[in-house]
């Protein structure tokens, strides 16, 4: 089959050979698959992503040497059910899946392993209890964005938001809308959201933010702390010290940049008591003063994926159009065009999620 | 009256002015206060412990050109109602208090204030209505230890530890020791505390630890992993990821160290959704990586100081012998001893606590 390889530090688009399939595998025909931050840096920044990622557990098996594919976020169209599958899905059904498969009793991971191929080719070998069929009249590219929007439930589910917090979400880019769209869902209201870049902004609009800032223009941290402060708030030591103010309600911050230094102004800005949810993938060493944490009694609360539920509940929030994902989709490429499109990613203005489609 | 102040990074005993009584304060003869990790940490690097305390809130007022009398964890007896009070404490009653003093209505820290002298000295002026009277037959100096106690219980309850935990405390100074204490309150078991002096090991079991760990002949974090996990645990990603295993119990890490480099240490280490609550304070910027935390999901609480209520709380622990305080107190001396007290201090197996008497 054809796949765009990643090999030594560049893309090629060449043939690789099938998928074999195992026990309880089933093969599925690639229809879309988006291309994820995570994907832009490990491409950039191999060797750090291949160090760290061994380093903190191996749950990414990629390794500097061996050719990779990538492709995580992908719908596909079931093929033909291999040795053992119970045959729960026909050929033709559109499915979507977390990005793992399963070989018999082992776990592969999809999408950063040299050992099975992701979804920038042209076919998966899927675990079929894992398999997830689209809901009917779903718009079936859209399940392509199950799994980063996954990720914001997940982040606002993990996070212990609750309707009581004020959301402030730094970083539009899509995990950020992702949380954004999360944190609607559940009812967060205000919830702000920071971007330097207008298109992204635009964005953050479209998936609910009540409250868009441009940090070149106007601190997200001061609109925070607006939206949590009552009226009568006496932040006095004295009438703080004597329970003589109104309550501020809770702040919750979503770090959905993942670039060194971000948790620091995150520390140095965000309120007394606020909860800081990491959501951005942050893979180099970070530096930050612990003393303002310490004064703040800050909670940092450091998070990953999702759950099989998140995941499935997501789809069904996708499907039913309770999160509308089209607005995310800004470009579409074939396997030859995945180079051009990783870089293209780079400007925040031009891209938000684009979607590689094997067959194209 | 006289003082052990501190100037220009050293300590000289001199004469400064009586406490003066401001609205609602009572005069206290200062019976004994203990010596804290902070105040080592403010006399060795105190253009630091300035510049992050000023940066991150002014929580603590010192400044670098003014002289300041450091103790902020004391005990001493009523002398003289000021103005304003309500006469609730007869002349001689023993007392605690947080240390803050309330002038009106404007408060003032007590221990790094250039403006009010802290317990270094022979009197205090306190405010009426945060004074607490000890319990009736309580050794008076205990009360002393009611202050780093109180952090202890603050940082378990901050934490939200919860008798399905296994915590690990990692440092058994003053601090790490006032946790295990607080843990064990709650009935935390196993409490797992690690230290490199034999002299801190014994007391941690003094306190209540269950098992304690040498880290330099063999792995805390290991201990923990033991403890937490269940007989036929199955921590392949298959049994994870289909439920097939028992779950192991919830891990919470306390952080008692305070120095750059622990933190990163227990990302590395702790496991995979393990809480850590930092109640060591770090006053110097950090380096850690973030990916370890984004990978096991790890969450952070820091914590600082405790509540009225916690603190009122621990006194009642300690009065009622539900914290043994005794065995931590390993020395006392005079105000002119101050200054070597500072320098003893850095010996974990000679001390853990150091009274200071200013009337010895």
């Amino acid at each position: 089959m054809r796949a765009a390889i990643f090999r030594q530090g560049d893309f090629t688009v060449d043939r690789i050979p099938d998928p074999v399939l195992a026990e309880g595998q089933v093969l599925v025909r690639t229809r879309a698959c988006g291309i994820c931050g995570s994907d832009l840096h490990a491409a950039k920044y191999t060797d750090a992503f291949v160090d760290v990622a061994r380093r903190s557990g191996g749950r990414f098996q990629m390794v500097k040497d061996r050719d990779v594919v990538f492709g995580h976020e992908f719908v596909g169209e079931v093929v033909e059910n291999g040795p053992g599958t119970e045959g729960r899905f026909r050929p033709g059904t559109l499915v979507t899946s977390m990005p793992l498969t399963i070989a018999g009793q082992r776990v592969e991971g999809v999408g950063y392993n040299p050992d099975v191929p992701g979804a920038f080719a042209e076919y998966l070998p899927l675990a079929e209890r894992m398999l997830l069929p689209l809901p009917e009249g779903m718009e079936p590219d859209h399940a392509a964005l199950v799994e980063p929007m996954a990720v914001g439930v997940h982040a606002v589910a993990f996070g212990r938001t609750t309707p009581e917090d004020v959301a402030l979400v730094i970083g539009c880019g899509p995990i950020g809308l992702a949380v954004i769209a999360a944190l609607k869902l559940q009812g967060i209201a205000p919830v702000i959201a920071a971007d330097f870049s207008p298109a992204r902004r635009a964005l953050a609009q479209r998936m609910g933010a009540d409250i868009v800032v441009d940090p070149a223009a106007a601190s997200p941290y001061a609109a925070l702390d607006r939206a949590i402060t009552p009226a009568g708030f006496d932040g006095s030591r004295y009438a703080q010290l004597l329970g003589l103010s109104p309550r501020r309600r809770p702040a919750v911050v979503f770090e959905c940049v993942g670039m060194p230094g971000v948790m620091q102004q995150v520390f140095e800005q965000a309120p007394p008591g606020a909860r800081i949810v990491i959501v951005g993938v942050c893979m180099e060493p970070d530096r930050f003063e612990p003393f303002f944490g310490i004064v703040k009694q800050l909670n940092v609360q450091f998070v990953l994926g999702y759950t099989a539920e998140e995941f499935a509940a997501t789809l069904g929030h996708i499907g039913a159009g309770r999160i509308d994902v089209a607005p995310l989709i800004t470009g579409r490429v074939g396997l030859e065009g995945v180079r051009q499109a990783f870089q293209d990613l780079a400007n925040p203005e031009r891209h938000a999620k684009v979607l590689v489609e094997p067959w194209r």
